[in-house]
């Protein structure tokens, strides 16, 4: 399988046509970015490690029975994904509170809560991905009512599976950020990337942060702690 | 009925006490508040005008069946009202963007919605009254499924009214936000006002603001557009 044309480039990652029709190439990149963009900041190794962490998340879901877009890990900072059209909504699943939940609605962060919680945002840049109900999910008209339901179920599931995995190596999953895309069938499907960029991963007993916070808040070595992921994951 | 103790004074009331258990006094003061207090000022009249305003439309919302915590005018700027534990929550509903809504998502303001959607914020002045959805309410411990349910209904059929009233006297509900509050027995009732100072209205044909966006937006007189709405409605 080879790389043809970029059909669009992200932050983090680029997204090439390949020879087989509706199956697309992932690369990853080593940008580090946060805060929409403002802080940037090349970091070697990144893309090594989120293509890595990404495809053994995607493969133990997989195994769970959770579709995605996911066909499997090529090289070092490749893989083939099937194609999909992005809806755009962030979907973020919460177990505890950390980052933009605790300072707007005045929690302590790690203050558990008392169940899952599935927030939405629009992936809007220019808005600045605002908070949306799914209310505003159908005004807006970025979803219909049962591929709702499917984001919905689907993140509480993904959360079903991947909370257990982490905590079996000693590794708390506060919160982490999904997004999902119609295939060529128009099913809803899991897609994009799930890492230390859109994961919140916390040692369990030492609440050190095991994620892209260690960038956004400047309080470490990057590569280091994804790492650490990647490795209690059993990958290296 | 007298007035007894001063309970509780907000931005535009002030609530006292009277000689009957769980009934309370409401007078209506002149001063304008908006963002979030920050601007502020004392418009003689304005408090008559929102007493009159806002028992008018509970007592008609009263005769379409829609109970609240509204028993009578008292005077010019008082009111009777039952005795209810406010529920932090303000309950906007939506029938055509503008204000907050058209800025964070991206409407023009004036595109109207292709339903009446209702959002949630978290009444909380030191956090700037965030967006939260029915999870949020839930996790923050604001109010029971139950209870959002009995609000959620109850604030749709607050618009299933008001819209034709305001519509049969030229004018648009463009949006309006409302509190509930619980009473002596746990019911969920309407409480607070419902006046240009909680609503958004347009009149139907000139599109002239006839609410508080006046003050806000410094774009004419108050008391003015207030006493429109007042004689539209029947009042004097």
């Amino acid at each position: 399988m080879t790389k043809g044309q970029l059909l669009y480039e992200g932050k983090a990652k680029k997204l090439y046509t390949t020879e087989e029709p509706n199956v697309l190439l992932v690369e990853y990149k080593d940008s580090a970015t946060a805060f929409n963009g403002e802080k940037k900041e090349e970091i070697e190794g990144k893309g090594i490690l989120n293509n890595r962490i990404t495809s053994l998340i995607f493969e133990k879901l997989q195994a769970y029975g959770i579709a995605s877009h996911f066909v499997k890990q090529l090289s070092d900072t490749q893989q083939l994904v099937k194609q999909v059209d992005i809806i755009p909504i962030e979907v973020v699943v919460r177990n505890i509170a950390a980052g933009s939940l605790a300072k707007r609605l005045g929690f302590e962060e790690g203050t558990p809560l008392r169940r899952p919680i599935v927030e939405f945002y629009y992936k809007d840049d220019e808005l600045g991905d605002p908070l949306i109900s799914t209310e505003h999910i159908d005004v807006l008209d970025l979803a219909t009512p049962e591929e709702v339901t499917a984001i919905y179920d689907g993140a509480l599931a993904v959360n079903k599976v991947l909370q257990p995995i982490f905590a079996d190596v000693n590794v708390t999953l506060i919160d982490f950020k999904l997004e999902f895309g119609r295939d060529h069938d128009g099913n809803v499907l899991l897609a994009d990337e799930i890492s230390p960029d859109t994961c919140r991963l916390w040692d369990a007993t030492t609440k050190q942060k095991l994620d892209k916070d260690v960038f956004r808040r400047d309080l470490g070595n990057l590569t280091e702690v994804y790492t650490i992921i990647l490795s209690r994951l059993g990958g290296k």
